[in-house]
């Protein structure tokens, strides 16, 4: 018998219908013998109702107000995700984030998990009955205050809590069926992609896969939990998150994972090149233009842009023209962040004596993920050239152990992506050869 | 100083126009100097599409997780109404049942007050800041569950946090001017009511008026809560509920009552004869026809009927016919009651041997409220001679202290209420006298 923790997203219990169909598949896990922990988010779209409503009250809620508004949203689905259960003969009860044990800092709005004290959900699944835990929120312990988790917290809380009851698995139901080498409404020819590491998934949620939040899989590294990513409409297994591909797999594990093990062993030895290709419309480039080329000018620049609040991700600085003592600093970061950074950089314009600054949001980011690139040297070469080869232009390039990413106008995007998926052998008309056999291996 | 406990129903706070209009007041009443409690039901018809989604889940979905699903709807209220307040400079935080310490039983849907433990709420109003708490909700301290108080638990919320907070005055904000002499649709001469005891406001809400809860009224006596029953469209004052006519008014209580203290004095020597006329057309009669004339069996029928789970109201026996040996037993209760005793009657058929069962739901009751009558027999000839003029039919009547209530046809209340509400001089064309002069004085 294992204990597994599923996540349903708000696509998955938009309306009276689909949570009935949720309850369904949890009802089948139940009657499977395993022990059910659900963490379900708010129906379709009633966290943005629920916005509009504070929207039409005013422009500045107090964000503790903000967080209790947000937190009726998964009171409504749990409850009725809990009747719908209950309605199919299992015992269900439902719990709010605070209930459920899961203790948050202060920051309301985007409060970070500190513990998590499943004790009534123990309780509950000791009795044989299935727990639903509201997503996306927690209590602050000091203040008994509602916190809300912000951006993908849904995922985070399922985590958290199958950490917290050591859960064998937890399951993130969405409405694709896993994660994909591409995005298919991009790349048509995008495969699922059956298993992958931690430090992958990681790379690709911070390019622009959405599947997954970001958040969620740094919590699963750090305590190893392991995640299966699946769709909610079909009984196909998805994709598995985990250490390391030879993780031996426990063969009681439930649906869609035991039946991998084997495969999985066999592949150990032999590490995919190339995870997939992820893109990310949603950040801009700001150019400091004419920056004195003097030390420490960099330095004061990046300083101040961190202290509006921005996360920088790319950087590029130019050659500085010996004819002028100038250079151009150069980098990305998420469009919304774009004014403040602004505005702080006007303020220090005497001080930091550039002349100019630019703002450009028609900017797209295409990243390659992959372990096996490690030890390639063929890898970037390979890069460059489909998308030179697209007679697309390159921007900016960064790298990391396992990515490498670039920057193209945002209206060549999607042909970059196309073409990098199929140079490297993605595309699923490529037959099964996941692993590529590129130069460098 | 005074510390004033406000209660905005429903229909207060329907939309966000609505909630910005109440925080208006809200922070009026702040700004002239009070500590205000806020207490405040869900938005207009939000637990009515809530119950629907219920429904559309199951017919029989567990009470517990209704309850959860129910408090959303305040939640939503409540955090919505302390953003508003703050947006008009006024620091608002609000607080759940449970956060403000109702303590309730387990009878989830219909729970009952336990103990009220308002700390949160001495803790934020000591700060100078508004509370905002959701009526209708308690907490059950033995299971940390969350309970709903079912039928007029907002009003009931907020009688609670003002005998548990000692407030000066609770105010009850409805869509109508205050309690009136007889429901206004009926009676357009109706006049608003400007003070009435507890016994006599509890007596016309148990006879049909519907502007406050029965419960709340109840819990007010009890614990010497003084209520303001008023509209929130205006700022007129609206009807004062107290012990007695002749309380001392403090002068610096909140607007709408303090003005209203010398009048009150002058008028407690000589207490209104009457001070109003309720209907109610939600019940329906049960008359048990050719019951044995013998000892025990009417006591029978109301044993078994009472188990069914049916509040009796009113009960007539008619006189037994000598020939036959036998009686009719006929009562009221609630119309929704009816299967449910019919069922249990007819369980016991062959041991009471009685003839047969009918079910009348065109029933009306009329009831006519008013302390003074204790003291005047005049009152009840008036009553039934009004009636008779009217060319109506009593079917039932049944009298307490300080009422009379008798059943007509259903088709007829309306021009019964007419009747006697103008036989008492209850009229608003009738000028300034609320006090009745009639025979019996």
């Amino acid at each position: 018998m294992a204990l597994v923790v599923q996540k349903y997203g708000g696509s998955s219990v938009a309306d009276a219908k689909s949570v009935k169909r949720v309850a369904k598949r949890i009802a089948e896990a139940k009657r499977a013998g395993n022990d059910v922990v659900v963490v379900v988010s708010a129906m379709g779209d009633t966290t943005d109702e629920l916005l509009e409503l504070a929207a039409q009250i005013t422009p500045l809620p107090p964000q503790r107000e903000l967080d209790i508004l947000l937190t009726a949203g998964e009171r409504i689905s749990m409850s009725l995700l809990a009747m719908a259960i209950n309605n199919l003969g299992i015992k269900a009860k439902s719990f709010t984030g605070s209930q459920a044990g899961v203790i948050t800092d202060a920051a309301h709005g985007k409060a970070r998990i500190v513990d998590v004290v499943p004790e009534r959900i123990f309780g509950t699944i000791e009795k044989g009955q299935v727990a639903i835990v509201a997503g996306f929120q927690g209590v602050n312990s000091a203040t008994n205050d509602v916190t809300t988790l912000g951006r993908g917290g849904s995922d985070t809380t399922a985590v958290a809590l199958a950490a917290g009851l050591n859960a064998d698995v937890c399951e993130i139901y969405t409405d694709v069926d896993g994660v994909f080498t591409a995005d298919p409404r991009i790349v048509p020819t995008a495969r699922k992609i059956d298993r992958i590491t931690y430090e992958e998934m990681l790379e690709m949620a911070a390019s622009g896969a959405k599947v997954l939040a970001l958040r969620a899989v740094e919590y699963a590294r750090r305590y190893g939990v392991r995640l299966h990513v699946r769709s909610s409409f079909s009984g196909a297994p998805g994709t598995v998150v985990s250490g390391t591909f030879g993780d031996p797999i426990d063969p009681n594990a439930p649906d869609g994972t035991a039946e991998h093990g084997a495969q999985q062993e066999e592949n150990a030895m032999e590490d995919p090149l190339i995870s997939g290709v992820a893109h990310d419309r949603s950040e801009a480039k700001i150019t400091v233009v004419g920056v004195p080329d003097k030390p420490g000018m960099a330095a004061r620049i990046f300083e101040v842009v961190a202290a509006s609040g921005a996360n920088i991700d790319m950087i590029v600085q130019n050659v500085s023209a010996a004819a002028t003592g100038r250079t151009d600093i150069s980098f990305t970061l998420p469009e919304g962040h774009g004014p403040d950074a602004l505005a702080a950089l006007r303020n220090v314009k005497d001080e930091v004596g550039y002349e100019a600054l630019e703002f450009d949001d028609q900017i797209g980011k295409l990243s390659l993920v992959g372990a096996g690139m490690k030890s390639n040297p063929g890898v970037s070469a390979r890069l460059f050239g489909a998308v030179r080869d697209a007679g697309i232009n390159i921007e900016m390039i960064s790298t990391s152990e396992i990515r490498i990413s670039i920057v193209t106008r945002a209206d060549s995007l999607d042909d970059a992506v196309r073409a990098v998926h199929t140079a490297f052998g993605l595309d699923s008309s490529d037959g099964e050869a996941v692993v590529y056999a590129g130069t460098g291996r």
